[in-house]
Formats: C-alpha cells, sequence, structure tokens
C-alpha cells in the first residue's frame, strides 16, 4: 500500500482519480484515445470530465452494471486477460439482453494490480483487458466512451457499466410471464465452468430478433442456473414455473463435468451458473412459432410452463408437479 | 479465496453475479430495494437484470465513472463507513459538475470484503455505505438505481456510475476556453488530506446556475491539484493558463497543513488534490459579473487568465509569465 498518508508525501496527490495521478495511467489513456474507434453517437468520449452520448429521440435509457474480479470470477493466472475482459463486458450485455435493449455505450472501472499480472505491466494488462472487450463492442455496436483506471496492491477488479436503449417494443421484464406461457431457453445449459464461462456470447441479437418478431411476456438471461433464474423469472410474474426436466437442452459441457462430479448432467444444466443463455416465457403460440422457426443460429427449445401455484416444479412422468429445489436439482 | 474450482464445489453457483449467491448479498438486496425512494423518472429500479430511466426528452446523456478503494482513497479502520460512501458518489457528482450536467441517476457496484470491516458484517458494511450516498442522492435529486454486489477476500472496492443530462446550455467542456478569458475557482483550495477529501461537496449547482447565468467557456473539476488540472484545461483548449498565486484561495487546511510540512500554504493549494472545486474559463466580463454577484454561498475567485502560449504560467510581481511546474510549485 502506497503510504500516502506519510508526512514525506503529503505533496503527493492524494488519489482521487488515480488515472491521473501516475505516467503508467497517463500514457494509458492516451493509448485508450487512439485506440478506441470514433462513433458518430459519442459526442464526448475519453478526455474529458465524463462522456456524452447523443440521445436523438426520447428512448429509455437502460443500464446496468456488474464487477468482475480476480480470484471470484476467474483466476487471473491461469486465463489470458482478454478473456477477463471479456467476460467483464459479456455479463453485463447479457443482462442488457435480458431486457431486449439495444446496447449503446460502455464504462469501464479498472483496479488494476500495481505489480501488473505475471510477466506482464500493469499498462500491459490494462490494453490486454481492453483488447479483449473491444471485438465484442465492435460486434454489438457498442461504444466503449471512458472510464477509470486506479492500482492498487490488491487483485484486479473490473466493473463495467452499460447503457443501452429500448426498443419501439419497450423492455421485456422479469415481470409479466402469465399461466399458461410456455417457458423457452437459448442453446443449451450447464458445466460452463469448464471454460465456457469466460466466452461469454450475450444473447443480445437473439433477444431483440424474437422481441420484435414474436410476443414475449418475460425474460431473464440465466446467470445463476436454470433453476434460480427460473425461480425469480416465476416470483417476478407472481406465477410458477413448471420445467420438464428431459426437455431440457443439455450442454456437452454438462455431460463431460457429470462424468467426474457424480452428478447428472440435468442436475449441472439446473444447478450451473453462467450460462448467459435467455429464459423467456411467451404465449403457447408464440413459442411454438418460435421453435419451428429456428433461424437464429442459435437453438430454442421449449423446457416448460408458467403455472399458477407459485414456485419451481418439475412434472413427473404423470404429468404431475414436483417441487423442485431452486438450488438447482432433486433426486 | 473461495474454492469454487475443487472438485467438491462443482455443483456451486460459480459467481457470475456474486449478488444472487450468497443469502447476505440477497438479504442486502431486499433492504437495497425496500430503502430506496420511489422516483417518477425510474421505470425499473433494483431488481430486473437492468434498471429503465424514463427519458422523455432527447437530451444528451452524461456518463462518467469513478472507483474508490480502501487503502488508496481512504482507510477503511480510520474512518466511518458513511464517509467512503459519500466520497465514492460525491466525486462522480463533482465529474457532472464539471460538465455543467444536472444529476439523474447513479449505479453503485460493490466488491466488499467478505469478512466485512473490524466489527461489522459485510451486510452492516454494505448498508452503512448506502447511508452514506443517499443523502448526497437526495439532495442532488439523482436517483440510486441499482448495481452489483460481490464478496471476496480482498479489500473494499466502490465503483460508481453517474448518470446525468445536459441541460439547454449543452455541456461545460475541458476545451473552449479562448485567450484572454478569465480563470475563475469555487471555494479554497489545498489541504484536503487533513479531512476534506472525505467530505467531498460536488459544485453541482453552482456549475449549473453559473453556467446558466453566464457565458463560460470550459470548466474542469479540481481532483488532482490546481496546478495539474488548471494544465489539462488549458491544454484541451489549445492555450496556456497563466495564475496570479496571490489570487489563489488558500483553504485554512493548506495552513494548518503548510505548518509541518514545511511546504508553503500556496505550494498546497497548487498541488494537493481531491479538492473537488471548480475551475472555471469565462469572458472577462462575465467573470467580474460573477465576482460581483457572489450570490451562490459558496466564494468565486478570478486566479488568473487564459494566455496564447501553451503551457502553465505565473505572473511575476513585474508581469511577465514565469513557467509553473503542473507538479504544483515553484519556489
Amino acid at each position: 500500500v502506497e503510504d500516502w498518508r506519510d508526512g514525506e508525501d503529503w505533496g503527493k496527490i492524494p488519489a482521487a482519480d488515480a488515472s491521473d495521478e501516475h505516467p503508467m495511467e497517463r500514457e494509458f489513456h492516451a493509448w485508450l484515445a487512439s485506440r478506441l474507434p470514433a462513433s458518430a453517437r459519442v459526442r464526448v468520449g475519453v478526455g474529458d470530465d465524463a462522456a456524452i452520448l447523443r440521445w436523438l429521440e426520447a428512448q429509455d435509457v437502460v443500464v446496468t452494471t456488474d464487477a468482475v474480479t480476480d480470484q471470484v470470477d476467474f483466476r487471473l493466472p491461469e486465463i489470458e486477460p482478454r478473456q477477463a475482459g471479456h467476460k467483464a463486458l459479456g455479463v453485463n450485455l447479457s443482462d442488457l439482453a435480458a431486457m431486449a435493449a439495444t446496447p449503446v455505450a460502455a464504462l469501464v472501472s479498472l483496479v488494476l494490480p500495481r505489480a501488473g499480472a505475471g510477466s506482464r505491466s500493469a499498462f500491459d494488462l490494462a490494453v490486454e483487458l481492453y483488447e479483449g472487450m473491444l471485438p465484442l463492442a465492435e460486434r454489438f455496436n457498442l461504444d466503449i466512451v471512458g472510464g477509470d483506471t486506479n492500482s492498487w496492491d490488491g487483485p484486479l477488479v473490473i466493473s463495467v457499466t452499460v447503457i443501452g436503449r429500448t426498443t419501439a417494443r419497450g423492455p421485456l421484464r422479469r415481470r409479466g410471464a402469465r399461466v399458461g406461457d410456455a417457458l423457452l431457453v437459448t442453446g443449451s445449459l450447464g458445466g460452463s465452468i469448464l471454460g465456457r464461462h469466460l466466452q461469454v456470447t450475450p444473447r443480445v441479437v437473439e433477444a431483440l430478433r424474437l422481441h420484435e418478431n414474436y410476443e414475449l411476456h418475460a425474460g431473464i438471461d440465466i446467470s445463476d442456473g436454470l433453476a434460480l433464474d427460473a425461480s425469480r423469472l416465476a416470483e417476478a410474474s407472481g406465477c410458477g414455473a413448471a420445467l420438464r426436466l428431459g426437455s431440457i437442452p443439455i450442454s456437452p459441457d454438462a455431460e463431460r463435468l457429470a462424468a467426474s462430479t457424480g452428478r447428472t448432467p440435468v442436475e449441472h444444466a439446473l444447478g450451473d451458473g453462467e450460462d448467459f443463455e435467455l429464459l423467456f416465457a411467451a404465449p403457447r403460440e408464440a413459442a411454438e412459432a418460435m421453435v419451428r422457426d429456428q433461424s437464429l443460429g442459435v437453438s430454442i427449445t421449449k423446457i416448460g410452463v408458467v403455472v399458477e401455484r407459485p414456485g419451481l416444479w418439475q412434472f413427473t412422468d404423470e404429468d404431475e408437479l414436483h417441487p423442485l429445489e431452486p438450488s438447482g436439482y432433486e433426486h
């Protein structure tokens, strides 16, 4: 810890905005200003006290923030820093997708280990984190408009805020599911810890396309496991969720993982987190049309229905409802 | 460090959004949802995948983010956690003030030490941080609309993003100062490390009032010391800044500090950071009117002029320009 309270350091700038304190951070911001692509949407980008986004219509502003940290969300020595950058932005875009909002901009707050990581300096680490974010930003037409860069003696923290706008259809909420709605998921679930959790593919395009073409009642991204997130969507909607376990699309990762954990693949699909797929509630007819359609490039599978009785349920072979623990599995 | 990669932990949710993982964080979000005041501007607040702000006009969106951390921006054992919360939000509001933007909303990302702080649990710490932010939010008519709560084995990180809107006068930028403009500051400077740096009073109201009533050409908040921030404003405007050291309003803290550091009060006023006052460039007539006006509740002082020659300068007794080091002082 830099002892800025020492008498001899009084003259030093006490780091409010440590971005401006150290030559490394100054150099990094110069790099950043030259690296970030220009954008007509951005009236003021990096290099002033705040960024300004042109907002040409009275469209609601959608905002979400998520921090990822070394030792909790990844282990920096075991991955490429680009993967951490990708994940930090990806999980935020996944939240935006869950609202069926269009990405506009992101702000990035870095708290860097002063000594860098491995053989990389703090500067190189910061560059690599951005090099992990920038392709994702480009892919989803998002402008990174600035941020804050600090360094300290603790582990890496990446805090990202993403700003989007609602479409003409309005936002998709967790609430809004109705009794009789079908529950659908994109992709396949479980076992992301084998590596997929670092390769978040936020379902932004899928959410916008489905929201535009079909009647959707509610949506959530699956970040904490299907069981828990289905419970949340149901609870927010004042209903219950009943899943047909045999219909749940199982990721090959869940199969692989099950071979070593003694649990079943479906337990992993229900309980593992960080799939970053989407769970939707939609009227039965819309759901059938979506499942027939399958033009998204990612599968859409009906996995259950919204029921009146609050809670999380599974269908038995006799089509009766048995409780399903939101922790994710039931033997 | 929670060893979620251990085989026996496979079933655990790998914390993408650790906010949802632990009972503490669930409990905290319930507390937060009940504690945050309702607001007509907020269409969706805490409790969905993202927040939604009603944006009723095509007003540009101003965004800024700043993280503060234990051990760099404060020492948690030596302060009240409310002070850390206040500072985290205050420094962001100061950036918004520097753009002469109206505050709308804030998002807060907390990375909490798992064990809490001192005798406080992580839950109590999080509550106290918010109790430090909420009065400031209320005072500046800002809605806290959500965030992300994580815990880990590292020190406290508070990353705040503030969203505002431009007024009919547009934003105030760092660039825009013209040769011949007067340079003015609010309040008095130096010695904030004696405690004032924790009591940030963001000059939001002052900036908006001045921007509405007078012609301002450029502005910046003084976070890294007058000398450095004046250099930045000048550089962004393609000019130089010449200060009259005898005119700089010296904080009583700078006087007190000088007694023990062997430096002069004006050196502290120039070089210390975290004053969070505003520095403006304005045409001479507007500047004179502002200085005569003094109806803000905080003093406004003319401290220099914008000059053609790039760099930072001080006037000698003979009204000549001598270089002034941006590091903050010159003997």
